[in-house]
């Protein structure tokens, strides 16, 4: 990126990813030729151009920052990967470990050792151990926890201890703390005496001697303030106060909203217990976003590109067998109506398009009202205006799409009474999918489920079904 | 949030727009008595009660953070949005534009004239401005620009040129910059003459006499280094340096990847331009997984929840009408097949699982795909390797539910061949979708275009038509 793009369009890969594929190839190249040479003679020549390439290729590797390590990493096939891993010194193996996804992250740890695991950790918070600990054996959990000071042994308990989406799971304990009762300047050069501040350290926690949290002193009011005011007399309230058990997207949309660097965690007794920073904020963010796009896809989880066949296919055999049965329900709907299609065969062709135009229009409805819960912009008082709202649009679609179906209809067939069922049809479908749209998520929300899971295979599955059951009833009554 | 929830499943609106909503209520519950008196007598103390409600209601809007102001104008009916609105303060109205969504941002500015449109850009960056100003009338914009110091619209004319999707449309201007020959006990007497210090200032940047840009002094490094150092000796260089044509994805896999809380943004002779900071980085990521979310739903941009019914379909009908094409090419499909459904009825019924579960297996397949490309994890040596891995995983699943199809089939129709046809058919259609769920994005991105969009109509249109045809096609060569 150092390099600016002319051309916008395409994204080049950036060019650690692609040295490092160069030197791999070279690698592999010369490896071949070494086992060549073996089989001839024992001379050593090839073997140190090896060596040389080899090392060329950890020096390169082990300047680059740990998230690009993972991202080059995530791109290898299993073998390369296994390959370049080897390469990374251990005091960078628990950052890399922390940056790549969770499938590739597997493959990684199967090929470490337990002794090799511990020695990761070395190198890492406490909050991040516990990222990791899902992921570490149990015993090298345990070894884990017998290598760590007893502070930090019930940081590592507390911060396991918290559920997935939490605000507990994003926390940290990287806080510098300060008393009301001091100067400023005191404050400098208590600083000073540091080696360096926690990354994110945008402000100071003040607390009395209980630990009871008072404020913060932002470090940006301690720079412009002068050296002989008290921390009383420049700190400010926090906007936000987390508490451990919060939803970790309460949180990220506190951090979006007010445009937070970093935030207090506190218990119910007001105790400072750490606090969440916005990179942490950022990659939740993130993470969210790919699983709702997976979920939608029908995956269960992300998944390793380079995944065994079989792996993959675990991956995704659940939707495809939530699909099948509402696909099955559907043709047994059809099946109902076999004697209408033997008599009018036309009714095969069309009935489709009932169908699947009334499963989009459900979708756009359904991604609508997801979306305006998630930002909590339905109130109880709403709920009925945007019902009578989807009512009118789908209205309008029906009538609309309805009639441009209803003329091709019989432009095609030379049949009046079959266009005019399928622009019955296409409407009364329409307005199926609009009410089950809005109903199907209000109603996931209010049995406190999330509403963004399930919702699309829901409507389809009703669209679909109801779709053939409408146009063919419709069919059956008024023509045959 | 300040009061932890114990229930986590259930989010609680925040307690800010229920006061609102009560407030409002209240008043408008007195708006009506007052209106019932207005017509017995002329008595003044029902609006002087009324006055009171609408004053506590103003007040206690004023006193809250823009973004929640935003939040709460989002979440209400037009008529409800636009008195709140007005009650806004003049000075607020720039942040709480800002903070709005595109398409209620709209619904305000129309309710506003000119001259409070000026007046609410008085309050703004120049780089803010430039985020309002695609919604803001011509005679606006211009009266803005005459309102301006020469600098500042050099640098609004400079953010306004920026495509909407470049680190330029990100960047602000905000940057403190400094020499490297000074002492840090300079720079911090420097800081502290100033009143504050912009927001995300996590670094300075260190230029020489011409602006060239020569690195960053962090703002942790200056607090704990010896104010007796020099610049030169504590600076670092930036991690990453962007250009304002880069695109904006790119900084934000820059801000994730290496916990960035502000960049540097330089043009091409490495001249300081501005930097960009994490929140903005943060909305963009937000708007992005918002946007591609919407467009898989078929929304062609995000709708005001409250919008007029005509609007919404205008919203909806671009990708209606796309699929209805597809709907329709699917159909005439089926009808070159009429004559062997009219022969054996049970094809209609059949052939609905064949499309759908070809569909639902290509959409895996391409999330896949266009999630790792985004994510930069395919090169040009990967791709066959892919290719074969989705062949693999679709034989799998189609040889096994395949099966399954087949058996059920044979129950229903007791017709082993019928079952035969359908697992044959199954596996056919879903290789042609992991074939094609491949190929369709990689061509998209060889050919420069965004692989995400349209990828799953295409998918979706491909295992329709693809299903009907292997499917009807099978069963007239094997059946009739």
């Amino acid at each position: 990126m150092t390099e600016t793009t002319e051309n916008n369009a395409s994204y080049e890969p950036p060019s650690p990813q692609q040295h490092i594929i160069f030197l791999l190839r070279k690698y592999k190249l010369v490896e071949g030729l070494v086992n060549l040479q073996d089989l001839q003679d024992k001379s050593h020549t090839v073997s140190s151009v090896q060596k040389q390439n080899l090392a060329e290729l950890q020096n390169y590797l082990n300047q680059l920052h740990p998230a690009d390590i993972a991202h080059i990493l995530e791109a290898l096939p299993l073998e390369d990967r296994l390959l370049i891993w080897s390469l990374v010194k251990a005091e960078h193996d628990g950052e890399v470990l922390l940056e790549t996804s969770d499938a590739v992250r597997a493959t990684l740890i199967t090929d470490m050792g337990n002794h090799e695991l511990v020695a990761a950790t070395e190198y890492l918070d406490t909050d991040e151990i516990a990222d990791l600990a899902p992921d570490l054996p149990q015993n090298v959990i345990a070894d884990v926890f017998r290598s760590l000071p007893v502070e930090e042994r019930e940081q590592l308990r507390a911060a396991m201890s918290y559920p997935e989406d939490s605000v507990g799971a994003l926390m940290d304990f990287d806080v510098i703390t300060i008393r009301e009762d001091v100067r400023l300047e005191v404050v400098l050069r208590y600083l000073r005496r540091l080696e360096e501040l926690p990354d994110h350290t945008d402000q100071l926690f003040v607390v009395d001697r209980n630990e009871q949290f008072k404020g913060v002193l932002l470090i940006n009011r301690l720079l412009v303030s002068d050296p002989e005011m008290l921390v009383a007399d420049v700190m400010t309230a926090e906007i936000i106060k987390l508490h451990p058990g919060d939803v970790a997207q309460q949180a990220a949309n506190a951090f979006e909203r007010y445009d937070l660097v970093s935030a207090s965690v506190v218990d119910d007794t007001d105790k400072l217990l750490g606090r969440v920073t916005v990179n942490t904020v950022i990659d939740f963010i993130r993470d969210k976003a790919e699983n709702e796009a997976l979920n939608l896809a029908g995956l269960s989880e992300e998944e390793d590109i380079f995944a065994p066949v079989l792996k993959s296919v675990k991956n995704r055999w659940g939707w495809l067998a939530i699909n099948l049965v509402t696909a099955f329900i559907a043709s047994r709907v059809i099946g109902l109506f076999e004697d209408s299609i033997e008599k009018l065969v036309a009714l095969a062709a069309l009935m489709p398009i009932v169908a699947g135009i009334g499963g989009n229009s459900g979708n756009q409805t359904i991604t609508m009202i997801v979306r305006a819960l998630a930002l909590e912009q339905i109130t109880t008082g709403s709920a009925w205006k945007l019902l009578t709202k989807e009512v009118g649009v789908s209205l309008v679609n029906g009538l609309m799409w309805g009639t441009i179906i209803g003329a091709f209809t019989f432009a095609i067939y030379q049949n009046a009474e079959l266009g005019l069922i399928m622009t019955m049809a296409m409407v009364l479908n329409l307005l199926l999918a609009a009410i089950l749209g809005v109903l199907i998520p209000l109603t996931l929300r209010k049995l406190g489920r999330d509403p963004a899971l399930g919702s699309s295979v829901m409507i389809t599955a009703v669209t679909d079904s109801g779709g053939f059951f409408i146009f063919l009833g419709l069919a059956t009554i008024f023509l045959l």
